[in-house]
């Protein structure tokens, strides 16, 4: 009959295009860039953490946790939570910190890195590592305990960010 | 009569024990400080705001406003909303932009300020400007057009800090 046959060539079509569909999604899935979420953190490197720590605390009235010693990183932290972020006050610890040469060039302190959170550090470095140069060639365990790498502050606009997986909330 | 005194007594002294309990919660206000909020945004200085808003998007995988250029602030900017923050990209614009220095001295760009969320503006720069430098004495209306100031970077940890007043949420 015309009528079945025409509602049988509809079902069809809406198939074939429900693939069609499907495939492109899937599509623009793979070539998608895996997208950074949240601030983790800014980093700001001081010469002096108990200094740092109680000019944040008295100047601006925020809350700021006792210094931690990471020697295996290289600093001594504090960590200033914010509503929405945290900032993160380090001082070089031992030979060799990280961030000693930043301090030799700004000694008042400053900013050292951002901080952005992804999903999968391997699907990101994949992604990001094909397009601008990371610091690592494999994910390190960062201050957090979380896997993380650094992009080239070079590459992106003179800002050293640094990507940590941090699992979805 | 005695209950009637007594009555009056007590009301006198619940009245002295309001004006007592209010001056010590006055002065507990007085003395603490303002505390800041959210972490409104991170600057970022650029040379050129496309190839920035490119490289952020396609690299990064995040979305990217529209360039606008704000003349009255010597900036042009590309607002990347994150989950919890935005970063602010900022391009030089016109004669004596606020940023031209900052790129003169990184050309590859980097990360101009902080901006910190108060309730009241008047209240932070009282506060604030009691024991660090501020850049006005008065604030002055930002990009977002609401009251802000900065506090001079060498007084915040090498970090120019601003303060800008938004309406709690």
């Amino acid at each position: 009959m015309l009528s079945g046959s025409s509602g049988a060539l509809r079902k069809a079509a809406q198939a074939a295009a429900r693939r069609l569909s499907s495939a492109a999604s899937s599509a623009a899935c793979g070539s998608a860039a895996p997208s950074v979420g949240r601030l983790n953190h800014v980093a700001i490197a001081v010469p002096s953490l108990e200094e740092a720590a109680a000019k944040y605390r008295d100047v601006l009235g925020v809350q700021v946790s006792e210094p931690q010693a990471l020697p295996e990183h290289g600093v001594r932290v504090v960590f200033v939570q914010l509503p929405n972020t945290k900032l993160e006050l380090l001082e070089p610890l031992g030979e060799g910190s990280p961030i000693a040469k930043f301090l030799e060039k700004n000694a008042a302190g400053g900013i050292h890195h951002i901080c952005l959170e992804v999903e999968d550090i391997a699907a990101s470095m994949a992604h990001v590592g094909a397009r601008v140069r990371l610091l690592d060639r494999q994910a390190r365990t960062g201050a957090h305990g979380l896997p993380v790498v650094f992009a080239h502050p070079k590459d992106m606009c003179g800002v050293l960010t640094e990507l940590e997986e941090v699992p979805r909330r």
